[in-house]
């Protein structure tokens, strides 16, 4: 692990292309990494093990897994079983959208944060791919950093905390070049809403085409498994 | 139930005064209440029971308890067996403050917010007992609501959602002579933060000196049992 580095980050990792590559990002800026994961009741639970791997490949100091059971909130189509995760979408905000998702992951992300007296927070949000959603768009992540300060001790005490979106303006193309140069290894990524238990992707969801139309466009090898 | 009303809200509901006070407020502003139960590993997770007496006895549209282990990051002496519960405390932040407690809570209520396009969140926030905790100001309900307005689709389209902590400038007294005007059977709430399996109150921690010294002052009755 080296020796202890007085900044500290909370990176949420989901184990797809973006929190892998925001999580090399954290560490290349000598931040001492706590990665975090949460459990949602994705679909797409493989992601959990996905996560596992690139927080080992990163030597982060800690990775911790926390469970919340968004299922009994339903809403979406990660959530609930009921809502089919659909080939593509035209416009509007897609079925895969999760209500409040990077509000709750940031907030645990925040409880976390203050407890360690972490001086950053770090999140994969994009708002190119997924300009559907409200909560990936920057007003959103400063407002959230706005509010985390007034929550916590350490604002109260003018020591701020900074909630980091790095990616959010990059294309999948420019995020895939960005991993690559920061010798993330993309196999040990996923990004299928629907992969089945060993890992492999579907190819025709939302985001397996991103991701796939990502690789093409950074003219980087795609090692994506598909079923 | 009676017929549909249009106006809906989340009511986070705990079981402690505080909140099935405000969800007796929020009844009686007419929302539909749809109550929520954070379970975060609480050492007082008895108010979890004395929170489905209490959505009974207001016939709330739906009820719902929603696990998250907080105990995962601990740093509390709520969530963390190797810290005390103080039976008193000078000045400062006391140790039962749960790091981004509000913020997760309020996070988890806005996601199912948008789930069922409701128009409120009510939450028992309140920042005379609580005054060392900075998620129970004023400022920061107004800061949250802003944030939850950039994060969600009804945001987006204009249709604000309101954050409400009705009780937040109220004294114990003065909430307890509010909640008995609005038929609350007290003895249907906890408020120690380490009742014990039945629900009896320690009566020595912060939450029961000032649950003891608001019923006094409110000249009301205190039906609390004590072990």
């Amino acid at each position: 692990m080296g020796k202890d580095n007085p900044k500290k980050a909370v990176v949420l990792v989901s184990g797809g292309i973006d929190s892998s590559t925001t999580l090399a990002l954290a560490t290349k800026k000598n931040y001492s990494c706590f990665a975090l994961t949460i459990n949602y009741g994705q679909r797409h639970h493989i992601e959990i093990e996905f996560a596992k791997r690139i927080c080992k490949a990163f030597n982060v100091k800690a990775h911790k897994v926390i469970d919340i059971d968004l299922t009994t909130i339903g809403g979406s189509a990660l959530t609930d079983p009921a809502i089919q995760v659909p080939e593509s979408h035209a416009s509007g905000i897609p079925v895969t959208y999760v209500p409040a998702r990077n509000t709750i992951m940031l907030s645990i992300a925040l409880g976390w944060a203050e407890v360690i007296d972490a001086d950053a927070i770090f999140v994969g949000a994009n708002a190119v791919d997924y300009s559907g959603y409200p909560d990936c768009r920057p007003e959103y992540i400063k407002s959230f950093e706005k509010m985390a300060n007034l929550a916590t001790k350490r604002g109260l005490e003018g020591r701020l905390i900074s909630i980091n979106a790095p990616l959010i303006d990059m294309t999948k193309a420019e995020i895939i070049k960005l991993g690559e140069s920061l010798n993330i290894d993309f196999s040990a990524t996923v990004s299928c809403y629907q992969a089945n238990s060993s890992g492999a992707a579907c190819g025709v969801c939302d985001s397996c085409r991103i991701r796939r139309d990502g690789f093409e466009k950074a003219r980087v090898q795609d090692p994506t498994v598909y079923s």
